[in-house]
């Protein structure tokens, strides 16, 4: 994406340097977010500190982008340079112990020259599950449980086909403009919504995310899956581009990062 | 069980009192096991602790048995008495707030006179999950990850086979030999092996059970099913009646205690 047009590439590998990159899926139940925090219980620091045992170096790693405190993983992509030189699999191999339980690192490669984990993102997958009902004990980290309600989900279709392409989403960003910031029109190429059972699986897809973006989609739809919002009021909440409370942020623990795509 | 053979009921419901019986779902792995210990960290007190601020007393309740710290439940039953009246929808109801999120209450009726969580006890059902190769993070606080072990299957199924019936199961207790106080002859009705892809799962039904009994028979198949022993084998080590170190206890962490049938 900010790929300069010059001959060698932007994010270079630096001389007697191997460019590791893995997909990661993380419980994110117990840490503290994705990106590192002074505290050291961030997924980049336990992940940081394993490499550098494996690696005997300093390493820092490069995630695809960040997953706030309690938002899980099945595909976190990240990458690392280290002047360690071993096939991937060992690599693998190595970190099948010494991460905590909630952390496995399920594939590694060796990057091409001007690879970077965060930079060359194309877009992004993520899921969240709602569960109608009460959760077990074994879904209740990975779903919100919205108790008695009963959710209209065709609804709910419908307004995620509505909010598609290429748009402002401001409306469904953080309650902290960031607008000045980031360019807040983005392409949702897909959000879809389906039952599974008593489980109601939103799937999105888009080239970047606002800060909150998809547990905001979710919140949205939730309102319009019992009955306070139309397909209609939403599409009209999301042109309004002004975030407010009538929408409310889905919580984390729904939440998964599933696919990044390069 | 124990219930003698006099007109009234062994396990009366005292006078003004009513006795409820409630079926609970629990994630084992952050309490220390069922039973009710001084840190106050056992699903035991969880409940308690929850009964006595609905009820306004002092509740104690009766398990249908212990299970230890990091084995789970789907279908774990209590029962207590209390002068609180109501119908157990409300008792559920409230149940559905103040409680960890790793402690679900799925059912809550009104039990007959005579009833006893305990001792009315005919039998129980539990479930181990075996995973083959490394568990994901939303998998492995509910499975034993054996990494890149095969385990052949139809033999494991055999040895269980093998192993039914009313019969001494001190082999299978746990190593401090609690065969002076309790009755080592179980009858086995099932013990079921059958893999769903990468999961092994293990089924069994017994009148009841030693100490550490289906984890250590868990661990007796596992031994099959990795060639260090013959399903001849497990039949003979059983008929020895010594536990010895050729058969391991598999983790907590792969138990379910399913149901308890009374």
């Amino acid at each position: 994406m900010q790929k300069p047009p010059s001959e060698k590439p932007f994010n270079a590998i630096p001389e007697g340097f191997t460019r590791y990159r893995c997909v990661v899926a993380y419980d994110g139940t117990d840490f503290h977010g994705w990106q590192s925090q002074a505290c050291g219980l961030a997924i980049q620091d336990f992940l940081e500190k394993r490499l550098s045992q494996i690696t005997r170096e300093e390493i820092r790693i490069h995630g695809s982008g960040r997953t706030d405190s309690g938002v899980h993983a099945r595909g976190q992509c990240f990458h690392f340079d280290s002047r360690w030189n071993y096939p991937p699999e060992t690599l693998l191999r190595a970190l099948h112990s010494g991460l905590p339980s909630g952390i496995v690192v399920l594939r590694a490669a060796k990057a091409k020259n001007g690879f970077h984990a965060r930079f060359s993102v194309k877009g992004k997958r993520y899921r969240y599950v709602i569960r109608e009902g009460f959760p077990t004990p074994f879904e209740t980290r990975f779903c919100w449980g919205v108790g008695e309600r009963r959710l209209d989900v065709p609804a709910m279709a419908r307004a995620g086909t509505l909010l598609l392409g290429e748009h402002d989403f401001s409306a469904f960003g953080a309650n902290h403009a960031s607008a000045d910031r980031e360019n807040p029109v983005k392409d949702l190429r897909r959000l879809d919504v389906a039952r599974r059972g008593k489980k109601i699986i939103v799937t999105t897809e888009a080239s970047g995310y606002l800060y909150k973006m998809v547990r905001r989609l979710v919140g949205g739809l939730y309102a319009v899956g019992v009955g306070k919002m139309s397909p209609e009021d939403l599409l009209a909440y999301r042109e309004a581009r002004i975030c407010d409370a009538r929408v409310s942020t889905a919580p984390a623990r729904g939440l998964f990062m599933e696919k990044v795509f390069y």
